[in-house]
């Protein structure tokens, strides 16, 4: 085992697919929460036990940039490692790699350590020691463009949903990459055939529980991408827009 | 490999399981399909070239039964085989066993042949050959109790929900499975602690395409049992009852 990077082979399996026969970006996106679970577990920071208290690692930003998602039966890997730790934050990366060596992906996220009960995060100087510091490896490349700041000002959703059992993860909340799938549910089928979703960023702020309603706001960026703000417990109107639980930018490309 | 039967390996993955723990029955269902689909590949039936046209296999029944479902982290097996072929129809089990050799669950299955652009069902007397005879295994047992006829009388809908891009799989219609996890959303999130549930049934009439809206019509039925019947493109009323793309019949019990 390398002391900075692990890598994963997965298969991309029948059902896992969509119709135009390419991982789903679901999919895709909780093998990298499972490989940054796995990497983090084997070098003994997978939860931390601090002051009596159990501390666990929380999703803030997720970049995923692909020039190609892998089709279904074909192999691929998932490299990850931590790029920095500074006072709440520790940025991880990844590389995604086809059987050939050829990079097909990248991915960058950053991520807290919160009490599991209180929900507070903690400053990660208090649990950097040598050994975590050992795992740091600051100049791998992951030429990923850094996220943005993403604001939204439309006033009315473009859809409102209910948040049911599915949706709930065994944290009891809405799963990071279920509001992914929601967000792409909000565009025409045909618009994944025509063109390629070639970058998804995700800013999360707050979670939701089960039955809480989502709402999502849409509106075009510059340079073709598209901005999304997901609210909870929003009614019609600017004057309750309720709590912004996540926001997202994806960008398409012609191909 | 044995003539009759394969036995595939799993591990439940972290973010393959619900708010309990255990493996989601959505992610449970995919299995059973990707066995089934390895299962008749391996044997030369996993699409079948007929009279110069492609015949391909679909569910029309599913019913699964479990005793408990295996929980992250967990390794268990599933075997499968065909028990019999009558006229367009073949029977397909399943069991699911732990680690430790116990069972936990069986499923059963009946699949037709279709031709893959006109939709039409064959004869499987026309592909029936000895090679095909000797895969079948009618004496192993599969204690799964047959699926009965689920009628629903309910006039008004509980929920209608559009049909999106997340619920499309590669042969462009509603993906089977993903019917079963919008039935289970029907129910609140705490039913599912509370009460366990057993087995569940599927039948399916029609495909759904993307876009076309479905709604749910729920009854209680005998024996603690729910019937649930989805229709595509039904209005409110009695008089725009749409037509019906699958029923289903879930068991819950009081552990």
């Amino acid at each position: 085992m390398s002391r900075q990077v692990d890598t994963f082979t997965f298969v991309v399996e029948p059902f896992q697919e969509d119709f135009t026969g390419q991982i789903t970006w679901g999919t895709l996106g909780n093998l990298l929460l499972r490989s940054a679970n796995l990497h983090a577990s084997a070098r003994g920071f997978g939860r931390v036990l601090l002051d009596g208290g159990v501390y666990v690692w929380v999703l803030s930003r997720l970049v995923v940039e692909m020039s190609r998602r892998p089709h279904t039966g074909e192999t691929f890997t998932i490299s990850t490692w931590v790029r920095s730790v500074y006072r709440s934050f520790t940025d991880r990366c990844f590389t995604l790699t086809a059987a050939d060596g050829q990079p097909i992906g990248y991915a960058y996220s950053i991520w807290a350590l919160i009490n599991k009960d209180t929900r507070e995060a903690i400053d990660l100087q208090r649990v950097m020691n040598s050994e975590f510091e050992a795992c740091i490896d600051a100049g791998r490349p992951c030429p990923v463009r850094h996220p943005g700041r993403v604001r939204v000002k439309a006033g009315a959703p473009v859809r409102t949903i209910g948040t049911y059992y599915s949706d709930i993860d065994i944290n009891n909340h809405v799963n990071s990459i279920r509001y992914l799938e929601h967000i792409l549910d909000l565009f025409y089928k045909e618009m994944y055939a025509k063109r390629r979703l070639q970058r998804v960023e995700m800013a999360y702020n707050e979670e939701t529980y089960c039955g809480e309603p989502l709402s999502f706001y849409v509106e075009p960026a510059a340079d073709g991408n598209v901005n999304v703000e997901v609210r909870k417990n929003a009614g019609d109107g600017d004057a309750t827009r309720g709590t912004v639980v996540c926001r997202s930018q994806l960008t398409f490309c012609d191909e």
